[in-house]
C-alpha cells in the first residue's frame, strides 16, 4: 500500500473536501470566463481591462479570480487563478489581477459570492460627469427592480464615485470604509475608470452590471435631452 | 385493460385534443424563448427583464408565458409555464411573471395571439421625456406599414405612455380601459419601464417590437437636430 | 423514348442553358439571403422592411428578388422569387416586394447587377433632416474611395432624396428620370423611408450599403458637434 | 537522386528556415483574419476599407499584409500576401494595399511587429473635429494603461491628426518624420478616414486599436456634454 492510498483511507473527508473545491473552481472559471466573453463582445471590457471573480470557498477563503492582462475576448477556464485572503495564488500560474485588493475588500465587508469589474463607455464617460459630486443618483426606473432587495421602481440608487488611484491598497480602504458605512449600495464607479458590482452569487453580479450599465446609458442619453 | 386505456378508449377526442395542445405549447415556447434570447443580444431585456406569451388555446384560455426572474439570454422553452386566464399555472413549474394580469388584459381587449414586453433603453428614456403628454407620435415613417392595418407612411401612431406602477392590477384595469376606447393602438409605454405591444401572432408581434423600437430611437436621435 | 427525352436530344443547348440559369439563380438567392440576415443583424431591415434583387440574366432580363413581407433575420434562398422585365413570377411562390418597380428602373438605367434596399435608422434620420434641400452630400471621407469609379476622398457624393410615396410606379418614373441624368450618383434615399443602392454585381451593392450606412452615419454624428 | 534532395541535404539549414518562415505567415495570416472579421463585425472595415500587417520576418524583413480590396467580413489567411522591405509581393497572388508604405513606414520607424489601420466611426469623425488643432489628446483614462509603457491613467497621449493625401509616399515620408521625433506616440489618424496603431506583436496592436477606438468614442460622446 502506498503512502498516498494510506493517508486517503485515513482522511477521506479532507480528500474529498478538495477534490469538490477543484470541482467548484472548475465550474466559477467556466462561469466566469463565458460571462468575461460576452462582456467582451459588448465592448465593456477591451483591451485587456476589467476582471472577475467569484468565490469558492468562504473558510478558508478562497477566490477564483481573472489573471492580470488577457484578452477577455478569448477568456479561458483554464487561465483563471485561486488565491487566498491575502491575494497568494494557491492555483495555477500567474499574476492575479492588479485590482485583486479591491475584489477582496468587497467580499469581506458585503458576503459577495462574485464581484464583476468593467470599462465601459457610459461608466467611464458619466464617473467623469458626475465626479465633482462625488455620486450619481439612478432614481426611479422599473430596471432597479433587478438589484438585489429592492421591490420598487420608486427608489434612488446611489452609486458612488472614487477618484482613480493607481494605489490599490489605499483605494481598497477607501471602498472597504465607504461599503461600511453604505449597506445600501450596489455597486461603485472608479473615476474615467469603470464600474464595480457584485452580487450574493455570479448570476445576481452578471444582473447587477447588465441593470447599471443600461441605467447609466440611459441616464446619459437622458442628459442632452436624449 | 387498465383504467387508462379504457378512458382513452372511450374519449380518444379529449385525449388527442391534449396532446394537440401540449405539442402548440412547445412549440410556442421554442420559439419565444428564441425571440427572447435575439431580444437580449440586442440589449433589450437586461437584468431579468422584460416578459414573453403566446396564446396555446382560446377557449379555454391558456397562455404560455416566461416565469419571473429568468435571464433572457439563457432562456429555454422548459422554462416556460402555462398558464390559465386567471393566471393559475396549469404546466411547468414556478411563478409566473409579475406582469401577467397586463399580458391577460392584452388578450382578453385585443384577441391579441402573443404579447411581447421589453425593457429597451429608448422605451425607456422616451417614456420619461413625453410623460407629461401622456402619450408621443410616431408620424410619417414608412417602418409604420409595418404595423397591423397600416397601409401608408401617412399615418400618425400614438403610443401612450401610463405612469409606471408596482400594483398591476390597477395598472390591468387602466390599460384594458385604454385599449377597449382606443382600438387603434398597437402598444404602450410605461414610464421609466418599457414598451408593450402585441399581434394576432408571434411573428407579428415580434414585427410589431422591431418596429415600435426602431422608431423610438428614430424619434429619440432626432430630438437633438440628430 | 419519352416526349420529354426527345426534346432534350433535339435542342440540348435550351435545356443546358435553363440549367444554367436555375443555377445562377440558386447562386444569387444563397448570396442574397446571406447578405439580408447580416443587413438584419445590423438593425438595417427590421419589421420585414428592406429588399434584395439581383440580375439572373440580361436577355431576357430576369432578377431573384426577395418576396413582400418575410422576417430578414430568417431569410431563406428558398424564399427568393425570379421575375421578368415587368415584375411577373417566373419563379418559386409569392408576390415581389412592393418596391419592385424601383428594382427594375435602377436595372433599367444604371445596368446595376444587384439592387439592395435598407431601412437603417441614419437614413431614415438624415432623409428627413435634409429633405427640404432634396439631397444631402457626403464630402472629403476617404471611405468615398469604395464607391464605383471614385478614386480620391477629394469627391463630393450627392445623395438625392425623394419625397415618399406609396405610389410606386409614379416614384420609379421620378428615380428613373434622375438617374438619367444624374449618372454619377451611387444611390439615393427615399424621405423617412430607407436607402437604395446598387453594383455591377452583388459584392459592389453591398460594398456600396456599407459605405453609404457609414457615411451617414458619419454625417448625423457630426452634426451636433458630434 | 533528384537536384532538389541533393540541395536540401547539401543545405538543410536554408530549406528549414524556408519552411519555418512559410508556417509562421500562415500563423500570422491566420491570426490578421480572424481579427480583420472580428473588427468588421464591430463596423471598423465597412466597404473593403482597413488594412492589417504583421512581420513575418526582420532580416530580410518580410510582411503579411492584406491585398487591397477585400471584403473584410470574409477575410481569409489564403488571401495574405507577404511582401519585402520594397512592397514586392513574394507570396500569394494579388496586389497589396494602397497603403503598405505607411505600414513599411511604421516597421522600420517602430520595429513594430504589428500594424492595424481601421476605418471607424468615431475615427472618422474626430479626426475631422480635431483637424484644425494637429492632434488630439486623450488624458486621464484608466484605459490608457493598456498601452505599451503606460502605467498610470496620469497619462496624456496625444494622437496626432494627418491631412489625407492620396499621395502614399508622400503620407509615409510625414509618417515617418513624426514617428521619429515623436517616440512616445501610440497610433496616428488621417483626417476623415481612420486609425493607424501598431504594437511589438499582433496582440499588442489588437490591444491598441480597441483602447484607442474605446477612448476616441469617451471623447466623442463627453464632447456634447453627453
Amino acid at each position: 500500500m502506498t503512502g498516498a492510498r494510506k493517508r486517503s483511507a485515513i482522511n477521506p473527508s479532507r480528500r474529498s473536501r478538495r477534490e469538490k473545491s477543484g470541482a467548484r473552481f472548475q465550474n466559477l472559471a467556466d462561469a466566469l470566463a463565458q460571462i468575461g466573453r460576452s462582456f467582451y463582445q459588448r465592448g465593456w471590457v477591451f483591451g485587456t481591462s476589467g476582471n472577475f471573480s467569484a468565490v469558492v470557498s468562504e473558510r478558508p477563503l478562497r477566490l477564483a479570480i481573472t489573471p492580470t492582462g488577457l484578452d477577455k475576448g478569448a477568456l479561458e477556464a483554464g487561465q483563471f487563478l485561486e488565491i487566498d485572503e491575502a491575494a497568494r495564488v494557491v492555483r495555477g500560474n500567474g499574476m492575479p489581477s492588479a485590482e485583486t485588493g479591491l475584489h477582496l475588500a468587497i467580499v469581506r465587508t458585503r458576503g459577495a459570492g462574485a464581484v464583476l469589474h468593467t470599462h465601459s463607455l457610459w461608466s467611464t464617460v458619466l464617473s467623469d460627469v458626475f465626479s465633482a459630486d462625488g455620486a450619481l443618483a439612478l432614481d426611479g426606473f422599473e430596471m432597479l427592480k433587478g438589484l438585489r432587495d429592492i421591490h420598487t421602481h420608486e427608489h434612488r440608487e446611489i452609486l458612488p464615485i472614487f477618484e482613480n488611484c493607481q494605489n490599490i491598497a489605499q483605494l481598497a480602504t477607501q471602498v472597504e470604509a465607504l461599503l461600511k458605512h453604505e449597506p445600501a449600495v450596489h455597486g461603485f464607479l472608479l473615476r474615467r475608470h469603470g464600474l464595480y458590482t457584485w452580487g450574493q452569487d455570479l448570476a445576481e453580479a452578471k444582473r447587477h452590471v447588465e441593470i447599471l450599465e443600461f441605467l447609466l446609458e440611459a441616464l446619459g442619453r437622458s442628459r442632452t435631452g436624449v
